[in-house]
């Protein structure tokens, strides 16, 4: 598997106002835009950074992963994305090593790009997103 | 306070070698070199990835805050460091925002560069790093 980059971190909030006050008023990163992910019931805010992107994301559906996990850890670190050449290839590749995916095949993700998660229980206890662009 | 990029993810972890299974042998990142941070009680091993860097970090003296850390969370995602330009230009404006620096000053990190740690009571739940290249 060939990673690109860090496409982005996301942050789970409870509040994007909040999250806006110090991402961009303290931090001074860029606003890109929201978007709203109906298939994960999250709602997001884009931040740009020169290399990568900070992605604030709350709960847009009362029972999605990210209230799950909110009401378990409070907001902080949620899961960090990278960004890959070719998920097909990829998926085939973390299977054939026992690599445990969240899902049987890729969805679609902010900005329409092919995303999967990879379980905590393979990662050391990093919720991984892998990416590719569209 | 200007942002320059997100220069690591940390991750703490309770094995080095078990980090580098994923990190290295599944994620295919490059292993750049181990360094030991006294003053924090870690040793960190760095991957390189293009534009950013993934250090796995694992206490080296038990009651390191990253002892504590793992007691109370179990390995994963840590925190996350933004490079900046000026570093105690930064901290008068932090300071000046009320926001919780960990510290008085400065701290000498992996690197050589210059850093501090913002409290997550200040940032929403995420320990956030700021460095400053030497």
């Amino acid at each position: 598997m060939k990673i690109l980059s860090i496409e982005h971190i996301a942050i789970a909030v409870e509040s994007l106002k909040k999250g806006s006050n110090f991402w961009k008023d303290i931090m001074g990163l860029e606003f890109k835009k929201q978007e709203e992910i109906p298939n994960q019931g999250v709602i997001a805010d884009i931040y740009k950074i020169k290399n990568s992107r900070i992605e604030l994301i709350k709960e847009k559906s009362p029972n999605s992963p990210i209230s799950k996990f909110l009401k378990k850890n409070g907001p902080g670190l949620h899961h960090v994305c990278f960004e890959i050449e070719d998920i097909e290839e990829a998926i085939l590749e973390l299977k054939s090593k026992n690599i445990n995916i969240i899902g049987s095949s890729y969805n679609i993700g902010a900005e329409g790009y092919k995303i999967i998660f990879l379980h905590p229980s393979s990662t050391g206890g990093v919720l991984v997103e892998l990416a590719q662009k569209v």
